[in-house]
C-alpha cells in the first residue's frame, strides 16, 4: 500500500464498496455525531465523507483532529446509509470507515478558515494566503488560470508559433511606464531594468529571424495598483510576426481568443467576427476607444441638426460657433422612467464637469413622434425626427446630448452611454462581445507644449505612402496630425486586452517619424540606439500584439479583482505580507551593490 | 496574392512547377555568374534559389541587393537545370526565376556574416546578437530549445501536473546565492529579491493544496558567470508534489527526463532505468558524487590490502594509521601505454596537490597475473591478486593508487578516474548516462568552526525515526553526523542536473533540525518566519525537484557554453551588449527608489 494514499480524496465510487483504502488530506470539516465523527477529507481533487465511531482503534486519535489538519486514514468503503447519499460530489454515495489514523500535518488556531463562505479582510487573507488558496472558489480560479494558459500556448503552437524566453535582467524599455531597477554588483553605479515589457527583444528576435514568436511572458511596471494591475509584476500573451500586414495579425490571433473564451466560457456567447471599428467611429460611437459592445446603444452626430437656423436651442449654437459638436446618445424604452432617472443623468453630467445632459423624450401622440421634456420645444418635429432617425430612437424611447469641444462632447456621451446603459438595463451581460480598434493617429497635438507629439506607440509604421512621409515637411501640422498608424487594440467587454501594431522597421522613416514629433537623432539613438542598428542590418516587415493574461483571466473567472486570479499576489501597497517582501537590506549587501540609502527626512 | 509571401522560403517542390509564387526572406548568399544572379533567399523555415538574368525587369534591383537585405520576390517556379539540383535542400530540386522585387530591409555592411561557418569573437557576436542568431547552427538549438521546453511541458501535464506562475517580484530566498535586488519605490529603505528559485512559494503551493506543482521558472543569482550557468538569470523546470515519498519523486520524473532525452537525443542511447547509487557508494566508487557513467571505471578501496603486515608500501601505511585511506583506479588496458602516460598521470596529481600516483601495471607471466612498476616489489603476489580482484583489472591493465584523508583520497581518485578515461578514451560518449545520488548526510562537521552544520539543504527532511529524532541532544555528534537526509541528486553525465528533497514538513522537526546544527529559534524565525508560519497550519508531506533547464538543453545540443542556447544572454560579465546593459540610472529615479549611489573611489 502507497505510504500517503491508495486514491485521492476524488476518487471513490460505489463500484469501490468493499474495499480497504488509504487517502491523505485536509479535515475540511469534522461533524460530532454524538460518538460517530464525519470528517470530509478534502484534498485538491476532491472530497471523501469519512466516519470513525467508538468501535474504532482510530477513534481516540480522530476525536483530536481539527479543522485544516492532515491526515491520512486507512479504512473501507461502504455505501451511505440511504438518504445520507450527497448528489453534488462525485465521491457523494459513499463513504469510508476509518480503521487507522495519522497525523501527518496537525494545525494550529486557524486566522481565517477554510470551510465557509465568510469574508474576511484583504490584509488577514493575503498575510495567509496558503489557506485563503484552500477555500473552493479561490482554488477553482488559479486552476482555471492554469487551465487558460495552457490553452492559449497550445492554441499558438497550433498556429504555427514559437515560444522563446527574453530576459529579464535587461535595459530600460520605451512602455511609458516607470522601470523597476536592479542595482549591479558588478557594474558599480550602473542598473539593470525589469523589462515592462519584452517589446525589443521580440522584434529583434523577429530580425534574427525567428518569424513567429510568443511568449507567456512577466512585465514588470513601478506603477500604482489598480484593481486590473498588479503592483509589480504581470503577464501577457506576447505576439510577433515577421512579414505580415495587420490583417495577417488579425487572422492569427482572433481565433486564438475566441477559442479560448469559447472553452472556458461557461454558457456566455463568444463574438464570431469581430467588428472593426476605426478609432474616429469609435469615438463617435461610443465616446470612448475600449466600447462595451455589450451595451446595444450607439451615439450619433447631431451636430448639423442643432446648426440649423429652425432650431433655437441657443447654448448648443454657440457650442457649434465656437468650433464644437453634439452628440446624441439614444436611451432606449426611457420615456417610462420617473423624473429621477432623468435627475440622476443631469447630476451624473454636473459632477463629470458639464452643464447637463439635455433630452427629449419621444411619445406617440395621435400616431405621430412627438419630442417632450425641457429643450423639445425648441426643436422642430421635422428635426426631432431627423434626430430619432439618426439615434435609431421611436416613441418610448428618449435621447440626451452632450455638447462641447470633439473631445469633451464625446468623453461625456460615451460616459453617458455607459451610465443610460446601466440605469435601463440594456446590456446583455451573458456575453464576452471583442471588437478590433483600428487606424489610431499616428501624432496627436499636445495642448501644453503646443507642439505635435507621437499619439501612442512611436513604434508603429504609420499608414502612409513612404516617399511621401519622408518627404513631409514639419509645418504640414494638419497632414501630419491626419496621418493613422498601423496600431490597433483589441477590446473585450470595455476591456482593452491589448494595443498591437505593425512596427516601423524602416531606418529612415523612424528617423523621419521621431523628427516630425521633434525628437533629434541623438534621442532616438540615445534611447533606441540597439534597435536602429538592428533595423539597419536587414528587418523584415513585422507587427505583433500582446493580451494581458491576467484581465483575460479576470474576465473568465468573472472577477473584478487580480488578487482572485493571482497565486500570490502583493497587496495594493506592493507588499508580500506572507513572506515579508519587500525588506531591509543587510549594510555588506547596499556596499557590494555600491549603493546606500537615501531616505525621506523623518517628519518631527 | 498576399502582400509579403505566398510561400515560405522553405516550401516549394518539384509539384510546384509553373506556379507563379512570392516569396520574402533575407539574402542568404549572392552569386553573380556573369549576367545570371543567384540569390538563395532564406528565411525561417528554409532556403529558395531564385535566379534573375537581364532579361528580366527586376534585374536592375537585384543586383543592388546585399547579402541580408529583405526582399520580397514575385517569380514563376521551375524545375533546376539537370546536374545542378541540390538534395541536401527540401526545395534542392527547384529555382525561382524572379519577375518582380522589392527590397523590404537593406543591410549596411554587415559586422558579423550569417553565411558560412567562420569565428567571431565572443563580444562582437553577442554585440550583433541578431545576426549571430541567423546563422544555421545557432538558430537550431534556440529551436531545439524551445521543442524541448515544450515536450517537458507537455510530459509534465500528462504526468498529473500543473503549471502555476510564483512571483519574480519577492523576498530573499535562502538559496544561498547572492540575491539580486530591487529597490522599492514605495518603501523607503526597503528591497524586493528576485527568486533564486520559487523553493518556499512551491512548497506553500503544496500547503495550499494544490499537490502537483510546476514550472518553467525563471531563477536569478548573482553569481560570477560560468560557462554551464549564465550571469544572471536562468530557468528550471522547477517541481513539487505533495503526499509522496522519494520513490514516487523518482517515479515521476524519471519517465519526463528520459523521454525527453530520448525524443531529443538523436542516435545517442539513454539510459532505461536511473540507477540509484547512495551518496556514500558514489565518493568511494566515483570519487565524486555527480559521476559521468559514461566512464567504465570504478574506484575500490583498498586500505585494508595496504594495511596488511605483509605489505611493504610505508608511504601509504603512513596514511592509513593517521586514519587515511587508500583509493585503487583501474585503468583499463594501460600496459601498452608508453612511459609518458603514467608521468602525465603522476603530474597531474602533483598539480592536484598530492605527492603523485602510485601504480601497479599488471602482465601476464607464463600464465601468471604479475604486477610490474615502481611500487609492485613492495605489494606481495597474493594482495596483488586482491587488488585485481577488487578492481577487476587484469592483465594488460594498471591501477593507480590514491592515500590520503578519505575526503582528499576519494576527490583525488574521483579526478584521476575522469583523467584516465579520457586518456585512455574508455567512455562510450554515445549515450546519455543517467543516475540518482540518494541518501545525503543530513550534517557535516565544519572543520573551520569546529561544529555541526547542515551539509546540504536545511529544509530537507532527515530520514530518521521521528520521536529518535526530536530526542537528539547536540552532544551526540556521531550520531547526528550519520544522520541521512531525505535528499537527492540527478546526474547526467557528470552533470548534476538539479538537487531535490523531501521537505522536512513538520515545524518540531524544523526547529530540532535547526537546534542540533546550532541556530537558534530565533533565526529559523527571522529568516523563514513566513515557512515556519505556514508549516504549523496544517501542512502535507511534499518534496520535488528542479533539473535546470538550461543545462538540459546543453547536453542535447552538444553544447559547452550557455551562449550557444540562450536567445539573448549577456557577457561573461553580465553585461547586455546589445541594449546596453546595465546602464545608469537618472538622479530622479534613484531620488524616487531612496537610494543613492557609493561608487569605489577611484584609483589615482
Amino acid at each position: 500500500m502507497h505510504r500517503y494514499r491508495t486514491h485521492t480524496c476524488g476518487a471513490l465510487r460505489p463500484s469501490d464498496v468493499g474495499e480497504t483504502v488509504r487517502l491523505s488530506g485536509w479535515c475540511h470539516r469534522i461533524r460530532d455525531h454524538g460518538g460517530v465523527l464525519f470528517i470530509d477529507l478534502r484534498d485538491h481533487y476532491g472530497r471523501t465523507q469519512c466516519v470513525v465511531d467508538s468501535d474504532s482503534k482510530a477513534f481516540k486519535t480522530a476525536d483530536l483532529a481539527r479543522s485544516e489538519w492532515v491526515i491520512r486514514i486507512d479504512g473501507r468503503v461502504r455505501t451511505r446509509p440511504a438518504g445520507t447519499e450527497n448528489a453534488d460530489l462525485p465521491t457523494g454515495m459513499v463513504e469510508v470507515y476509518i480503521d487507522d489514523i495519522e497525523v501527518l500535518g496537525p494545525a494550529g488556531e486557524l486566522p481565517v478558515p477554510v470551510f465557509g463562505d465568510q469574508d474576511y479582510p484583504e490584509e488577514t487573507r493575503l498575510k495567509y494566503r496558503f489557506l485563503d488558496l484552500r477555500r473552493d472558489k479561490l482554488h477553482a480560479n488559479i486552476m482555471k488560470r492554469g487551465a487558460i494558459i495552457d490553452s492559449l500556448r497550445r492554441r499558438m503552437r497550433e498556429g504555427g508559433f514559437f515560444e522563446f524566453q527574453t530576459p529579464i535582467l535587461t535595459a530600460s524599455s520605451p512602455e511609458g511606464a516607470r522601470d523597476y531597477l536592479v542595482p549591479s554588483r558588478v557594474h558599480p553605479g550602473k542598473f539593470y531594468a525589469l523589462p515592462q515589457a519584452p517589446q525589443q527583444f521580440k522584434q529583434l528576435t523577429m530580425i534574427a529571424g525567428f518569424d513567429r514568436y510568443f511568449q507567456i511572458a512577466p512585465c514588470f511596471r513601478d506603477e500604482d495598483a489598480r484593481a486590473d494591475r498588479s503592483p509589480g509584476e504581470f503577464y501577457q500573451l506576447d505576439i510577433e510576426m515577421s512579414f505580415v500586414t495587420q490583417e495577417d495579425v488579425f487572422q492569427s490571433v482572433e481565433p486564438v481568443l475566441r477559442d479560448v473564451f469559447l472553452e472556458f466560457a461557461g454558457d456566455k456567447r463568444v463574438t464570431g467576427e469581430f467588428p472593426r471599428i476605426p478609432y474616429a467611429e469609435a469615438m463617435l460611437k461610443y465616446g470612448v476607444d475600449k466600447p462595451d459592445l455589450r451595451n446595444p446603444l450607439v451615439i450619433a452626430d447631431v451636430t448639423e441638426e442643432f446648426a440649423r437656423d429652425d432650431v433655437e436651442f441657443k447654448a448648443f449654437k454657440g457650442v457649434i460657433k465656437s468650433g464644437g459638436v453634439v452628440r446624441a446618445i439614444p436611451a432606449t424604452g426611457a420615456a417610462t422612467q420617473s423624473r429621477s432617472f432623468f435627475d440622476k443623468l443631469n447630476d451624473f453630467a454636473r459632477a463629470e464637469g458639464a452643464p447637463g445632459l439635455g433630452y427629449i423624450v419621444f411619445e406617440d401622440v395621435d400616431g405621430v413622434l412627438t419630442g417632450k421634456g425641457p429643450i423639445a420645444k425648441f426643436i422642430p418635429a421635422e428635426v426631432q425626427a431627423l434626430i430619432a432617425a439618426k439615434t435609431g430612437t421611436k416613441a418610448g424611447d428618449a435621447v440626451f446630448f452632450s455638447a462641447g469641444t470633439e473631445a469633451k462632447a464625446a468623453a461625456l456621451a460615451g460616459k453617458a452611454r455607459i451610465r443610460i446603459g446601466d440605469e435601463l438595463n440594456l446590456s446583455d451581460k451573458d456575453q464576452y462581445a471583442f471588437c478590433w480598434i483600428t487606424d489610431f493617429p499616428m501624432y496627436e497635438w499636445n495642448e501644453d507644449e503646443k507642439r505635435i507629439d507621437f499619439s501612442h506607440n512611436p513604434f508603429s509604421m504609420p499608414n502612409f505612402d513612404r516617399e511621401d512621409f519622408l518627404a513631409l515637411d514639419p509645418s504640414e501640422s494638419e497632414k501630419i496630425l491626419g496621418i493613422k498608424a498601423f496600431q490597433y487594440d483589441i477590446v473585450c467587454n470595455g476591456t482593452e486586452l491589448s494595443s498591437g501594431a505593425i512596427r516601423n522597421h524602416r531606418p529612415e522613416v523612424m528617423e523621419k517619424a521621431f523628427g516630425l514629433a521633434g525628437y533629434g537623432q541623438e534621442v532616438l539613438e540615445e534611447k533606441f540606439g540597439g534597435m536602429l542598428n538592428a533595423l539597419k542590418l536587414g528587418a523584415p516587415p513585422h507587427g505583433g500584439i500582446a493580451p494581458g493574461i491576467d484581465r483575460i483571466v479576470m474576465l473568465l473567472c468573472g472577477e473584478q479583482n487580480l488578487r482572485e486570479v493571482v497565486l500570490f499576489p502583493m497587496n495594493q501597497r506592493a507588499e508580500d505580507l506572507m513572506m515579508g517582501a519587500p525588506a531591509e537590506a543587510t549594510p555588506k549587501q547596499l556596499r557590494e551593490l555600491h549603493i546606500r540609502l537615501n531616505l525621506p527626512e523623518k517628519q518631527g
